[in-house]
């Protein structure tokens, strides 16, 4: 009798709740690790704005490289700032995965529905997942068991057309919010930098084993002292049909679903029978 | 007939030419995360000097928690320095992952057969795999086709005492030198910090899923603006007893093989029927 009186004291009926939970919009934490100001942020707003509720927090400069690095030695900034209209923008010090942390624990107050991260401007396919900030975000929200995709325009260029990135980061977002997934999703998602209507849809795909051949050029300073610049060459060692950079080659979006734990289990067993 | 002749030309036996093989010292590359004035790094290289011809890359100030950072927007300096008596040693200004690249294009202009980081000052069990500067150090050793392994011992002090981690270091190294290993080989070794006599021996396992919970500490300086310090509660939420965890809670020497693959092929299958 008193749960009945209880319930009848929210002032809804289980009809009208259901309506209420339907059209309650989902918290979307979007950020990226090019920094606020990078075009590819607001293009991935842009892109899913009407999609559900948006909170930016993201880092205050470029931090591409930085793979899943946490800051410890120092303490974090954070700061609102009215860079895109309408909508919760923070700018953080610290990286990509500071950026989910700290939103997650001084921002929202509460695990958002879904983690988006990117546009980056570059690729992250393939072997770069495990260098890339900006993937290395969406890995830490599916840490944190919030579903995440982190999105990628294989373009460098600070002018670069999103227009055809935007369609498809759309469609993507769509389809995580219709279906149920694993708390655990991390979409590590890339697109050819092709006009709009060269792009033939998505693929799901495995991470292409490539690797970048490095050769760093040396110079001298002023004062004769060495110094060394990382460059390198991206290199393909794999020949399937099934892999992002095949994808990507042939004008698909790629789709790869990503996950933390990085227990090799075939060498596994393997060290178990050797090295008992 | 010319093939004998060019084999007799040689001037080498086949059982000589066996014997110089063997006698050949293999080249070991180490590195580490705490930097190069950490006790740990010194405690591997001590535990391992007359299996190899020991190198030392590492980077010149503590480097934990970046992950798999990279160096891109400033270039990298690297110093020779004497401080590990009779060893080849360099300071790098890199992160642990630069310290590989580097050592492999400006040092040793060769890939070295082993790859070995640490002994971390701290653990790295579980999903500290992910942020451990240590680790990435190793894992990109294997996306370069060399073996590695990084060694963490779960005490964080300056003053720990390696005396027990050395002997299992040394035991796990001469393992990987006497087994022909997959060159993509990375293993994630961590040592409890108890006694020596308390050390049950190895485990190899998988990786545990546990967690962080966040709790950064808000404080305001002087000018009334906050700031946040990253803390947290390292959370296990995995009861398996194939775990990390569980084989440092019950005192043996735990051994993950890691890999670079982030591919979650269960999630791929899931997401090729539904989004087709």
């Amino acid at each position: 009798m008193k749960k009945k009186q209880a319930k009848a004291s929210t002032g809804l009926t289980t009809e009208k709740k259901t309506t209420a939970k339907r059209t309650k919009k989902p918290v979307i934490l979007v950020t990226n690790d090019d920094g606020i100001s990078a075009p590819g942020l607001l293009n991935l707003v842009e892109a899913v704005k009407d999609l559900g509720k948006i909170v930016v927090v993201a880092p205050d400069k470029p931090q591409s490289g930085m793979g899943h690095a946490i800051t410890i030695g120092q303490p974090l900034r954070l700061q609102r700032v009215h860079i895109i209209s309408d909508i919760e923008t923070w700018s953080c010090t610290g990286t990509p995965v500071d950026c989910v942390k700290l939103a997650v624990d001084k921002v929202l107050h509460r695990k958002p529905d879904l983690c988006l991260s990117g546009i980056n401007h570059g690729a992250n396919h393939s072997i770069n997942v495990i260098y890339s900030g900006t993937m290395s975000a969406a890995l830490e929200a599916a840490i944190e068991s919030i579903p995440s995709a982190g999105f990628s325009l294989l373009d460098y260029s600070i002018e670069a057309d999103f227009s055809g990135a935007r369609k498809f980061v759309r469609k993507i977002v769509q389809y995580m919010l219709q279906t149920k997934l694993d708390k655990h999703t991390a979409l590590n998602v890339n697109i050819p930098a092709v006009p709009e209507n060269l792009l033939k849809g998505i693929k799901i795909c495995r991470q292409a084993y490539a690797k970048y051949e490095e050769d760093f050029i040396e110079r001298a300073d002023p004062h004769g002292r060495n110094y060394y610049w990382l460059t390198g060459e991206f290199v393909n060692f794999d020949k399937g049909k099934d892999t992002d950079v095949w994808a990507l080659t042939h004008n698909y979006v790629s789709v790869v679903p990503v996950q933390f734990d990085l227990t090799n289990y075939t060498l596994k067993k393997q060290l178990e029978k050797i090295w008992k």
